[in-house]
């Protein structure tokens, strides 16, 4: 059996050996059923028990009583920048924080949405959370990227708003507690803390799918799949099955509040040896730094490609920077084990006393 | 290992061993990499060399040359339902043959498209394919689903016409030949004959790639994928890896016209079986009789649960029909090995005679 890398990437990302071991074997059979995950009709009894444990596990962790409906759907958050606007109407506050937010107000537009950008950080590069808010009253709903995967900053909490607060949290779902008092509807595609590529998680708080207006394509609407339990036609099966392995994952590892504080250690540990050599730059501000996505660069010119090589070499994968930005990244989600941060660690140390 | 059972579920549905125990192996590391398929980057080389394989492999498979663009889309042929009059206009000609077609109409209209059902068999319970249409000049396009797996009827050819025709072939995508001189674009959710739920083909003639209406949410529009080699943003990838794996396996079998002799053959043997015995009842006309879904029912009331207990008890699974139809149901796509359907059809002989 080949050896696991640490593999940082930003996702489609790593995930728990536990849960691939279960998966793989689920493959070839489900039990003793003769038939692999992949084979069973969505309606039957099997698949039916999974879709349903893996609904009532998320539900859980993420503390939604009976007043919210989780969906699966299918499209990514990219299919949510036009799916939320068409439900919970486009005359909505965006706070822009890079690329995901941009994208998500210009699908707004493209609605015909009386769309206003409440604040943003453009104007410094993306490099940091804004503080100040200019919301308007009446606004459809007010929408934030919780987690900014390319420049590495993290909202250091959720603001409090008047209009229902839209969180595009595929980043960062579930990497820590999340007062629900603050939201009207959550965002994820899975690839990240969730699962695989290929399902994307709706929490949406029931009084809204009033909002979901005559006329919207079946597939469109957030009733649909509310009415429907996330099955009016077939879902990505496998995605959620995957899913609902790591949902039961995170209750091993003690829940999200346990999950949140092995998180802030790594992250800590992480950024800290950036900030121990002159070597090394974080790209994002102190106040405004990701949990989850660790950005930096290397201060001299023309050592990435040695660092990466470097790295690969030591079994740490995926440490490039997002191609529109560059530089360097690591990804450190749930299931990047604290040993996978100590490995590179030491190599940021080894690397900067290198080239000292 | 638990014995693999002979699975006719009409989908998800049976895969071929081979692709199971290759994804099996990939799940913890693909090659030597220390990283699996489910948590590798999409953009990264390993997955794009194995979603542009796939994607030339099953152009090669359908016959499909420099004038067809294939895309890997998410939100089953459901989504494709609005997604096809969207791009391609909605005065469109469908002719209806059951739930599928029903579906489709629905979302066209829904569209405020001026839609005309061409031909129907819904006098007769959907148990035929119509053979007289009523095309309308300057149609949008023409729908039809080229297979029912509700009703188990199936096109024995594909109707020429002057609008693109535009073919659901959920059910019987590469389980024979296909005239692409007929077609315009072909859709397929994967889960029958393709591979896993959560990835669907399209396949579009590059020139209608021109009618995409600006202003359409872009995870809407064909020309983003197109532009994006399905790539726009994360593609399912597991979905895609097995599917890539499936048509490879396709390829080993002698191509599409090998499989499709195979899909006759078993075809042929199972309804010999269904018509030797007065306990059984075909519900479809023999002449729209379909490959892929063999519909039939028990001519004495009370007995088809008794027979579903038996079959399960030799490991014969998946033969309930559909709930809004009842009835029994042997979907045998091209992953059911003769050796199944010989299995089921000594069962059928079996359990006639100890009802005779």
């Amino acid at each position: 059996m080949t050896q696991r890398a640490y593999n940082f990437s930003a996702g489609p990302a790593t995930l728990p050996l536990e849960v691939l071991e279960e998966a793989r074997e689920a493959l070839l059979s489900l039990g003793d059923l003769g038939a692999g995950i992949l084979e069973v009709s969505h309606r039957g009894p099997e698949y039916t028990e999974i879709h349903e444990s893996a609904r009532a596990r998320l539900l859980q962790l993420l503390g939604a009583g009976s007043d919210w409906e989780l969906l699966f759907l299918q499209g990514g958050a990219s299919l949510q920048f036009t799916m939320v606007p068409q439900n919970l109407g486009a005359d909505a506050d965006y706070v822009l924080t890079g690329n995901w937010s941009q994208k998500a107000i210009a699908e707004a537009r493209l609605l015909g949405g009386d769309v206003h950008v409440a604040a943003s950080s453009e104007d410094t590069g993306f490099d940091r959370i804004p503080t100040e808010l200019d919301l308007r009253p009446g606004a459809s709903f007010v929408h934030v990227t919780s987690n900014n995967t390319v420049r590495g900053t993290q909202w250091p909490e959720l603001p409090r708003t008047d209009a229902p607060l839209v969180v595009d949290m595929s980043s960062d779902i579930l990497s820590r507690p999340v007062d629900l008092d603050r939201v009207g509807l959550i965002y994820a595609g899975a690839q990240k803390n969730l699962g695989p590529a290929g399902v994307t998680l709706v929490l949406i708080r029931k009084e809204l799918l009033a909002r979901t207006p005559d006329g919207l394509p079946t597939l469109l609407r957030y009733t649909t799949h509310a009415e429907k339990g996330s099955r009016f036609n077939t879902p990505p099966v496998f995605a959620i099955y995957v899913v609902g392995l790591v949902a039961r994952w995170i209750e091993s590892q003690g829940g999200v509040a346990a999950l949140a504080a092995r998180n802030e250690a790594k992250a800590q540990r992480l950024y800290a040896a950036i900030d121990a050599s002159p070597l090394y730059e974080g790209t994002a501000r102190p106040e405004s730094r990701s949990r989850m996505n660790v950005t930096f660069r290397i201060t001299r010119d023309g050592l990435e490609e040695e660092f990466l090589r470097g790295a690969a070499a030591r079994g740490l994968l995926g440490l490039k920077g997002h191609r529109s930005v560059g530089g360097l990244r690591a990804s450190i989600y749930n299931a990047m084990p604290p040993e996978g941060v100590d490995a590179l660690v030491r190599y940021l140390d080894e690397f900067a006393a290198a080239h000292a």
